[in-house]
């Protein structure tokens, strides 16, 4: 092992994608949970890596049937225990308030070097508890890829999801402003290099900081384009145009894992709800006492964030 | 000329799209303003009966060299008088904080004959400064073609922009619920036939429904994207994913189209902007007091208009 900790990983070393034997890690990978991220995480790694073995786990009998017959996992399992077994890595891709349980469950499951991660959108209660358990602490590196689609399930994962996506990690133990501290330890190099292997670019920071910034560009957003969706009236429906759609997409997102979300993030999301209705209550203000220089003032400083950040797209 | 007021027009008459002849309405066409939605109506217009004139005015001699090399328009005219002479239809195009004035102006420069009518985006300001002179009340029909997009100028203008589309088209004289009363007369059925080839769908109402709806459907989700835009700091940045691009793509609209629009609509705005404050307001509440019953409702109730308002697009 290299003792730059950013390239520590023998599957770095390796120049032919999907080569079996003893440098190719990971051999085998346990999703639990097979919906859009897992099933998107699976395809991505077997892309990368063919000869990889890929297990899922899931309640489910239909959705363990449409798994294995689209090639997305080579085995369904309907319990952690047997799935993790033998695992180099468990994935853990359920909705963000069942995480932490299974991530500890799955540390207990699986092999002494086997790295857990996950793909919850929020990190800081996930990290909290899971770092309690101290099984699961050392096996554990959380991580949020910054990707999916109002669409879920299996049958709408892909590939190519994670392709230039920036997935965050969130080492437990690391402290705002600390963003390297952890680094040289092996299972965050690994969950480092799992990630870059579906495609994605990687960013280290800590489950508190991360939480605070996805409020401010997913969660806050999710809940105002739900906003502008309640907006439209029966009789106003059929005067909606691209606008309102561009801006609703989201809305039309599963409502019960964007409570659970609600529930895992609260007082970020409540800080940055509250941001966003002074900010409209502002513009109000402007629009009311006709100072239309300020209006326009507002509207610039938009464009300019979303020119920036979004480039053409 | 038929009795039916929906059907009165030779055009429909006429089942050779193209031809030319005294079967053929309208023969000419001026274009006030050649931008997106001037440069499209021009497109639709020529795809519908390739015989058709199109003149187009324009103070920019970069805008007239591109819109007549490009054949959106046959020529350009620098002043509203030469270049509505002879028409049949003028089509105004400019920012809805000009329309009355230069829709004015057409009216005295056109044929007797003549319709005049517009893209703007909002409808009762308009409607009551043309209604006020003789002359344009007699050829004006207000319209408001629900299409778009981000990207304006002539070079984004395309045939296909108003296909399926809803025209909103709004005469003067025409109260709340009285959604036929003026449709006999002959310039709104004009108004009709004339949207009609573009591949729209027309609608009719009042000038002041039509604003109230659009602040609902258009204008607030506008100012609410710009919200969701100027969220973002430049530290959380790189954190952007899909779903704040799809929210914000709006935001970055032209601010001084967007400010002319809330001129123009500023009360049924801030009657709907506070709307949606309070509904963001009220979320706050339930999420701040921990009923997670009461945010799945309210996100689910998100989730039913947007579905039924918005298909799977």
């Amino acid at each position: 092992m290299s003792d730059d900790p950013w390239r520590p990983m023998r599957v770095f070393e390796d120049p032919e994608p999907g080569a079996v034997g003893a440098s190719v890690w990971p051999r085998r990978v346990a999703i639990l949970g097979v919906g859009l991220l897992g099933g998107s995480v699976a395809l991505a790694h077997r892309r990368a890596r063919p000869g990889v073995e890929i297990v899922g786990m899931t309640r489910s009998a239909e959705t363990a049937r449409r798994a294995t017959e689209g090639g997305v996992i080579d085995r369904a399992f309907d319990e952690v225990d047997s799935a993790c077994s033998g695992c180099d890595v468990v994935v853990v891709a359920t909705p963000v308030d069942r995480i932490a349980e299974i991530a500890i469950a799955a540390a207990r499951a699986s092999p002494p070097e086997c790295l857990v991660t996950d793909v919850g959108s929020t990190k800081r209660g996930i990290v909290e508890a899971v770092s309690g358990d101290e099984t699961a602490d050392a096996k554990f590196v959380a991580a949020h890829p910054i990707a999916g689609g109002e669409k879920g399930g299996v049958e709408h994962a892909s590939a190519t999801l994670f392709n230039d996506r920036l997935v965050v990690i969130t080492p437990s133990g690391l402290r705002d402003g600390e963003a390297d501290a952890s680094l040289a330890g092996s299972p965050v190099a690994r969950a480092i290099a799992f990630w870059e292997l579906t495609g994605a670019r990687t960013i280290v920071m800590s489950a508190s900081a991360h939480d605070a910034h996805l409020a401010a560009t997913s969660h806050v957003p999710h809940l105002a384009s739900a906003a502008v969706a309640r907006l439209v009236t029966a009789e106003s429906t059929p005067l909606v145009g691209t606008g309102w759609l561009d801006t609703t997409r989201i809305a039309a997102g599963d409502p019960e894992l964007w409570a659970a979300i609600v529930r895992e993030n609260r007082s970020a999301i409540l800080d940055q709800l509250r941001r966003f209705r002074d900010d409209v209550g502002e513009l109000a203000a402007r629009i009311e006492s006709e100072d239309d220089v300020a209006l326009a003032e507002w509207l610039w400083e938009a464009k300019r964030v979303r020119d920036e950040a979004g480039g053409q797209s």
